[in-house]
């Protein structure tokens, strides 16, 4: 059952994929595998997502934004846990799409994204399928031994906080969809922030140092705050106003008559990718300091309690969430 | 763009994958993420393989022996490595044929797996694509450090070898799409073979030991000894008439009146995952005697030599060879 082959596994891998190879331990991508030396002192953290088509990714997004797409979900993943990626494998399920150039677009978003974040590419493979073009990636990354952040530490009397704006991701695919009526700057914003999310790896050691417990928004706030409530065993209350927005999503929530409906579209929309983390009191004054420092903006919208699952809150009052996230099958 | 949501992300990672997750490093699938300590001493040997339906396995072919073959075909790469296997990572990507009835089946053929090979499952994805269902998974390994068998290690004079039987992959696929007329337990051998494929990691600790370049046989037997071959810079010349044939393989080829045709779709078909190695002559006996000792069949098949290249030979003729292995795109 040989696939349809526009441009060659290997012809793929020499020429696009071998100038992103690590240096150390891809050996040339010439060898299936990847060998990596123990280092000392740090566990490896890993991580694998898959994107696909129709799924994660517009049919029409250009495919340099699709790979950085790709690499930056894992990324955002690893930046909640408070560990720093070095390397990545990659696997490619070319569409009848993907020819030369396109598969020439999605090496130099890799390229681009693996000098902006100090990754290489360690190994993977490449295929042409016959469905929606998919990619999965697996990234890795070290943290000093036994301080990878878990979903379950936050403790009742906890805060809790989120890195950067809300809702964007949500937004993103509505403008890019044409579905939204705003500035064009405010649209190109939102659609940039839907195609390729900047990971919060800016924030990602404060995290490793002060979280109770973290996770990355991709899921949507309320569902994501939910894994950990449910790991931590405890109850989260979050109040909707706080709900931290971006120049587009204030201008967007700006247009909005039902400011509670149009909260709630924010908080549980996901595709986010900034990190949502609970922290003790006295950690806060630091943890706004390191922020200021790193020019990221960080807000506490809540609160650790005794209890269960996460209640959301507008004008002081509990509201009903029906569909807290997004769920992939 | 939510996707079809047959089975639900959560709720199949909490009945068919919590079962499968490695004790320590998986974090009970919680987390995104997995951590993995160091070993010092060792060196992590990584390797990521997808199987797309309708590319690397049939629409009908159970899904028991689908993620069985994802997972071999991982292990196979380690092993021709001298890599250990202990843990893997999983993206599944469900296609709309995968309700629960698949999905538990996929999770049984995991089960069975893990126990008969050493390894645990900790961590990855599912979602649900409108393509082809399409499985993905990052295989890791220990090796001791700086011991993991490069494809560029072989040399002048070294002898090439073979573990268990080629062409049972090509053969496997005829027999499953019914073009093969055969008795009935060499078909069903076959299909096996070519559904659920055995890695070879009972010889791995030998190749490690000894084997100067290895590579497990995927794309088919020369395109594979090409990748050593040009990794080595060295040439190897193979002998047709020598390729081991297994009892099915051997009642098909009794068939055939173009002996030299037969032989070069075994040794071009592909999806044998036996381990191909170079060792130096002077390890032959030791090499031997470990095959025995572990019941696994190993052929002398050629040599290496000066020159590039892979040059197959019949009757002690060079003979040409149009398409020598497999190629994904």
């Amino acid at each position: 059952m040989p696939s349809i082959d526009v441009a060659g596994e290997f012809e793929t891998i020499r020429r696009l994929f071998v100038p992103l190879a690590h240096p150390d331990y891809a050996r040339g991508l010439m060898d299936d595998v990847a060998v990596l030396p123990s280092r000392s002192g740090f566990d490896l953290v890993l991580t694998k997502d898959a994107i696909v088509e129709g799924v994660h990714f517009l049919p029409n997004d250009p495919l340099d934004t699709v790979a950085q797409k790709l690499l930056r979900v894992n990324l955002s993943d690893l930046a909640a846990k408070g560990a720093e990626p070095f390397g990545y494998l990659l696997s490619c399920h070319w569409s009848e799409r993907c020819g030369w150039p396109e598969r020439g677009a999605f090496a130099a978003g890799l390229k681009a994204d693996q000098k902006a974040f100090g990754v290489s590419l360690l190994g993977g493979d490449t295929v042409v399928t016959p469905g929606p073009a998919t990619f999965t990636l697996t990234a890795l990354g070290w943290v000093p031994k036994g301080r990878a952040v878990p979903r379950s530490g936050a403790r009742p009397g906890d805060l809790v906080f989120v890195t950067g704006y809300i809702g964007d991701g949500w937004l993103g695919l509505q403008a890019a969809q044409e579905k939204l009526t705003l500035e064009t700057e405010r649209l190109i914003a939102l659609v940039d922030h839907y195609r390729a999310p900047e990971p919060c790896l800016d924030f990602s050691i404060p995290v490793r140092d002060m979280a109770t417990a973290s996770v990355d928004v991709s899921d949507g706030l309320v569902a994501d705050l939910g894994h950990i409530a449910a790991a931590s065993r405890v109850g989260i209350v979050i109040d909707l106003e706080v709900t931290p927005r971006s120049l587009a999503g204030q201008a967007w929530f700006d247009t909005r008559v039902d400011e509670q409906a149009a909260l709630e579209k924010l908080v549980t929309g996901g595709d986010d990718y900034e990190i949502a983390f609970t922290a003790s009191p006295r950690d806060e004054a630091v943890l706004r300091r390191e922020a200021d420092r790193r020019h990221v903006p960080l807000t506490c919208i809540g609160k650790v309690t005794s209890g269960q699952g996460v209640t959301v809150r507008f004008a002081g009052q509990p509201v009903e969430i029906a569909a807290p996230g997004f769920t992939h099958g």
